[in-house]
């Protein structure tokens, strides 16, 4: 095994096609693909939003096997067209209101284009000097942007990295915590360790941990309110961990959230944090969704009392203009991260490593190997500047606010939770005397409301359940939206409500 | 907070630049980019291979801020060819022969660009269908060129995953046995738990142990000696097992290593799975860098025994010209990974899930979020075909075959592992008389050979340290690379012996 027999080598050196990297055919083959992306976001609001395919689709259509020989990039992109572009459920359409969007740009695309074109692994300095340096001097800029606290700063100590996702954030900070704390009670008290978020942080919290170790009877979901907009109430946090160091158990990490995923609400940062710190407890701010608009003066007020945690992340992903995944992490304690994920194999050793002088953003993540991420952050700062990011974030809450007023008016609705951001909680009233328990009855209506939106293809929202009540999300975000779609939206919820009511 | 000014408001919308994803400015900035990238694989190969700056060189050249005001497209690439690119190890040279390659493509940049454009967030079916279904069917085209065991694939009741990179697929697939293990024995038991590696397996095994809560002392990294070619031996696995079993702890998990990271030698499977069955242990086999070449039927020997094993990885974006992040994941149980990573929050219901009809591939991986890696790989193997793919890599083999040949007609120097695929172990004999302990110097003279030739700029290479020995790794797999720029890199190496040798 291993060597081959000189024939055939010759024979297929013979027969070799030209190479998979040759500068020309990229670029022929590059243009074309970039025209086909251009129409695609010139027709992509024509498009029914969510996907219509039916599970299996695509097997159907596919060959069974990988093909022996090539083929030429007309037909794929034939393919690509007829057969995944159905399949897609367009998160770039202007219709699309769900989840939280995951908002593109030309910048962010370029930075990816380029970065992908590089295809470095910047796994430490050496290997990619600017990868390296380019990330912590955007993460710089960023950070000031969000007038973030200087300790989380390279220039104060702490430091941020990009992540692909906030589970990741999440996890790395979580390790990182769980580990300091095992380094003053010992390692046998893994299973005394509790993690806290409320029952509207986002699932990740619930993964990290258990991917951590964290024994699954010791993560607290602690119960939100309707009085306090679904915030987490430090009373109510202080209780959970009163409760379980009388139980013997060891508070270890806190997830405060500023923008949840059911509602956007926030959890109050300043009563958290206090409630944290006398147990010695990290705390991690997830602003995945909401962190963007803060670096508009007039939202940095939600992440006041961020000087009390110990680390921050958001999604730039989703509605900073950068595509999928780019997420933002800062840390006061740089050097928490990289005791528990640090690792120095023979193999990657090098000078510079040694001088101390560099970060080597291995010992920041999960994994070793890592994409030059930060282009696409620098390339959407620069090409749209700080001024227009943040007019074109308060041009989606306009729309937002827009989106609300027309609820508001209409009786038949309402708007279930407070707007602070981008995205609407409403729902549909049950008309009166829908009879049987009230809410499960609304709750069914706005199931059957919202499936049916959506199955019309014109638009696609999602929904949460908040304090038991179904409601329908409006997330306003996705970068081709433009006011009068947010009236279409609102047509068609109306006349699909509108039909829903006649039938009962 | 979170309402605006009217009159701010309207301000700002006059002043509004276009947006950010116009189609035809879309078009335009990316075709300038394309040709861009174009001119870089052009030139590449005149550039330093390894970036020559100096730690901290970056600061001093860009802002101390993000800038308010947009900045035009050709400023910005002008700073990306003046600033970024001599900051940048091109691991796409012809002349890198650093670490593993990350070979790219055309083919794999096009796909990329393509999911970059979607920017569709796949984490369950129905958030984009052709993103799932794409994956489950390219991961089984895969698995069948590789010829994997039925069971691996979704036809035989197992399934692949695309994961970013290795590191991930070793933690999820860790968290799945350490779950499945603690159901048994109850999680009180984790700080029982061993995993098992050789003293060559990747760092990315003991970070995964360091994440997944597994105690410190518990990770076994097994000698491994050159008798068995630094492959692990059964017989020193079964040793080490027997000794924490008589110690009360529980043997967990196995990586066992196809193409190991220091000089690519190969574990052998069927010893390793046989012993690790005989204790219930889940083995993974990590095939990061070799198994690409497996496709090849001349090295599919090498992961014969792979159907021992619980769980098969390996990285399309090393060798197989995907560009990263791209690690391919087969595991024969879905459902012991689901039970280990799945969340199911409210906000993610849907009818398609409910059905249990459709794979959602968030509870396969760390994160919720994820790209739409499956497009690259599906237009790596369209574009090229699998004979083509086969030949790529059999011509990296033969170049590898040449340099080696080269190295062994010197007699100043010699190969210190066998050579399996396309790297070479090399190094410079110390000349006769250099005194002292022979090992150190000969150690010393190879790292001073390796800086001297990495610090010419014309080849870039990567040292391990093999059983004692200092070696120069030799990987060859960057696409562009061709026999003469092999043929190059030796004379550079001999150049800068002969000067070492004479100043000795």
């Amino acid at each position: 095994m291993g060597s081959l027999d000189a024939d055939v080598l010759k024979a297929n050196a013979a027969s070799s096609p030209a190479n998979p990297l040759d500068p020309e055919e990229f670029r022929r083959q590059a243009h074309v693909t970039v025209d086909f992306l251009a129409d695609y976001y010139r027709d992509v609001g024509s498009y029914p939003v969510r996907s219509q395919v039916e599970p299996g689709y695509l097997r159907e259509l596919l060959p069974a096997s990988a093909p022996d020989d090539p083929e030429p990039l007309d037909a794929i992109l034939r393919d690509v067209r007829d057969l995944i572009v159905p399949g897609i459920t367009h998160w770039q359409s202007p219709s699309f209101f769900a989840y939280f969007q995951c908002c593109g740009s030309t910048a962010g695309f370029l930075g990816e284009m380029l970065s992908t074109g590089f295809n470095v692994v910047g796994f430490n300095w050496v290997s990619s000097p600017a990868a390296t340096e380019l990330e912590s001097i955007v993460m710089d800029w960023l950070g000031s942007t969000l007038a973030l606290p200087k300790p989380f700063l390279f220039s104060g100590g702490g430091g941020g990295v990009l992540q692909g996702t906030t589970c990741e954030a999440i996890l790395c900070t979580l390790a990182a915590a769980r580990d300091r704390m095992l380094g003053r009670i010992g390692r046998d008290g893994i299973g005394k360790l509790v993690v806290y978020g409320s029952d509207q942080t986002h699932c990740g919290l619930q993964k990290a941990a258990q991917i951590a170790g964290i024994h699954p009877a010791n993560f607290r979901a602690v119960k939100t309110y309707k009085e306090d907009h679904f915030g987490l109430s430090p009373e109510a946090l202080r209780r959970a961990v009163d409760a379980d160091e009388a139980a013997g158990l060891v508070p270890l990490f806190l997830c405060a959230t500023v923008g949840t995923t059911p509602s956007a609400a926030v959890d109050p940062l300043p009563g958290l944090c206090a409630a944290a710190a006398e147990k010695g407890m990290w705390v991690h701010v997830d602003a995945a969704y909401a962190g963007s608009a803060c670096i508009c003066p007039e939202f940095r007020g939600f992440i006041d009392g961020v000087e009390g945690a110990d680390s921050f992340s958001f999604n730039a992903h989703k509605w900073l203009f950068t595509t999928l995944d780019c997420c933002c992490l800062w840390v006061k304690s740089p050097d928490a991260l990289v005791r528990a994920l640090s690792t120095n194999p023979e193999y990657l050793r090098n000078r510079a490593t040694e001088t101390k002088s560099v970060v080597d953003y291995k010992d920041w993540q999960i994994a070793l190997s890592r994409r030059f991420r930060a282009l696409k952050l620098w390339m959407v700062l620069r090409s749209y500047g700080v001024a227009n990011l943040r007019n074109f974030l308060r041009g989606h809450v306009r729309m937002a606010k827009d989106f609300e007023e027309m609820v508001a008016a209409d009786g038949r609705f309402e708007v279930v939770v407070p707007r602070y951001f981008a995205m609407v909680c409403f729902r549909l009233l049950p008309p009166d005397g829908t009879g049987g328990g009230e809410e499960t009855a609304a709750n069914e209506i706005n199931q059957r409301l919202l499936e049916a939106a959506n199955a019309s293809g014109k638009v696609y929202m999602t929904h949460a359940v908040v304090g038991g009540v179904y409601l329908i999300r409006f997330a306003i975000g996705t970068t081709l939206t433009e006011e009068w779609h947010v009236r279409a939206a609102w047509k068609v919820v109306v006349e699909h409500a509108e039909e829903l009511l006649k039938e009962l």
